[in-house]
């Protein structure tokens, strides 16, 4: 009895230590890395981490890579039962977008450091994954691809990339190409780091910077609405809720990796390959596709994502709350069922 | 014949002149002015342009103060037939608020220059433009206050503490206070400005600075609504609208002033002589208000001149248009026939 209890608690320790390796944080080389810039990321590491399991006819996996200064670790939360994709079902291959700070970046190259890391694309981030996908994970063809964010940017170059990659795609509050509201935002923060006194030679030695306070400040305006912080935050608690937004941005964030993934996002346009039509861009798609937007969205704007789908004759899910860009996770349930639904479809 | 005409001449000429010579910037000197603080500005002058005729009665005069970084010359466009306010009926006082560049400020003041301007709030500016009415034009009495955007937030503070001294109040696109989302906003350009290399000492010896930049591009961000801007503004057009946008605020805007007016907004709460109590606010009121509000109002959240108003028992006009913190521009016609009708009753 006694020897039955500690061995289920043995395998219990060992069913755990199991689940926790297999979202372990995974680096895999990919050696010098060729960018469509014809410049070299050299000694390329790309970040991801597992969840689930591949069937034995490997037709379930899904790539999720990174938004916008996310890591995987911050991923995590949106994977498992009623999130935005179950690992119970699928083989789910979370990916560390390209300077993201754990994939290859300004902030941990030996070789090509800070500034001296070279500009990359949303397509290089894509091309860098199925990399991946293909050398490392040895997959052929996945299930889907999702992101959110600049995550869904991915999606959307997946989807045009590759196009016989993946049965399905869901880009959530991504786009396919920025508007002039969406570069003046990235335009205001790339300014507010390159006024910084510290940002000197045109690279910050070292973090934090004082100008990721005013960066923080002005990501935090977009990224719900002006309603959702009024009716959030009182005026007797802006003071504590202006300093952790500060304080938690000049912790987390290295402005060198901010500003070459703001370059990716600025320079983002899946129609670039295509003469710049939009048009013959989504007639490469293959995939059966899910664009889901938020309507409210002060920080991706929707309106490209909403063209794409009705180019691609496809009915975009359209969330509507005052959460604005994060409407992905106040709606969530919501949104669950819906991307749950079109997976399995 | 001859003769006739060249009368005919010479009296238009002289009337063109007279019109003109009634819009004319002038500018009171109120001595030294006694701030909330307990501090003084030093040999404090107030701007003005005066348009249309005041009565025998002295009844039809409108107080008219600026915008945020706005002078009486920006706020001419808005006075006329068809536009907010038409001086063929009224006596319209448009008033250069403190530190507008016109009026005492930091850009101007010989004995404080600059940062050693002293700190003024919403309630200094009514006070000084109280005085100006009062002492300089000999009114006892007014028609109307009115104003737009801190305009607004001057007229709701007009109300409140000079309340026996207008029939009616319009404050449009104001606040009586400001929401957390309001400062969050004005806190990001307090953070570019401070940030910026050229603010040495605490303040800027010279325009342009380079910080304007950012703000200004923070400021364009919030002026109208993401729509707006994705709509007006082709991608390709995108370069030449960012431009414009910083090189228009490096050479119009003085940044210590700029950094004394916001300081006066976000200090903005009629309340505060009242315990914080908005009830008690609005109890004090005796003006008949026409609050107007921009529900898509990314600059001036819509709350607070909202709650007012249902403490008031007024109905808010709701401006519902993707111009944002512009719709009373956008909506000019519209307006201006509410507007009128709610003056002339």
């Amino acid at each position: 009895m006694v020897m039955k209890r500690l061995t289920l608690a043995a395998l219990a320790t060992a069913l755990l230590a199991g689940a926790l390796a297999a979202q372990e944080q995974r680096l895999a080389s990919l050696g010098d890395f060729r960018l469509e810039s014809g410049q070299v990321i050299r000694d390329c590491k790309l970040g991801y981490r597992t969840l689930g399991t591949l069937n034995p006819a490997r037709s379930n996996a899904i790539l999720f890579p990174t938004w916008f200064t996310g890591t995987t670790e911050s991923l995590l939360s949106e994977v498992g039962s009623g999130k935005l994709v179950d690992s119970s079902a699928y083989y789910v291959v979370l990916i560390d977008a390209l300077g993201d700070g754990v994939s290859s970046s300004p902030s941990n190259s030996p070789e090509q450091p800070r500034m001296r890391f070279p500009r990359f694309t949303i397509r290089d981030m894509v091309n860098a994954e199925h990399a991946l996908a293909t050398q490392v994970l040895h997959l052929d063809h996945v299930r889907a691809v999702m992101g959110i964010s600049m995550g869904g940017m991915q999606t959307f170059q997946w989807m045009v990339s590759y196009p016989e990659f993946m049965d399905k795609a869901v880009p959530i509050v991504g786009s396919p190409r920025l508007t002039s509201y969406d570069l003046l935002l990235w335009t205001a923060e790339e300014r507010a780091i390159e006024t910084d006194p510290a940002w000197r030679g045109g690279e910050y030695a070292s973090v934090p910077a004082p100008g990721m306070r005013t960066v923080a400040d002005i990501h935090q305006l977009a990224l719900t609405t002006p309603h959702y912080v009024a009716a959030h935050t009182t005026r007797e608690a802006f003071s504590a809720f202006l300093s952790k937004t500060e304080q938690d941005a000049m912790k987390s964030f290295d402005a060198n990796n901010w500003i070459r993934q703001l370059q990716a996002m600025m320079a983002n346009d899946v129609s670039a390959p295509f003469g710049g039509s939009m048009e013959k861009a989504a007639a490469a798609v293959r995939a059966k596709v899910l664009p889901v937007v938020a309507v409210q969205d002060h920080m991706v704007n929707p309106g490209p994502a909403m063209s794409f789908a009705r180019l691609l004759g496809v009915p975009a899910v359209e969330l509507d709350s005052d959460c604005g860009h994060l409407s992905f996770g106040c709606e969530e349930p919501h949104l669950a069922a819906i991307i749950a639904a079109f997976l399995e479809r």
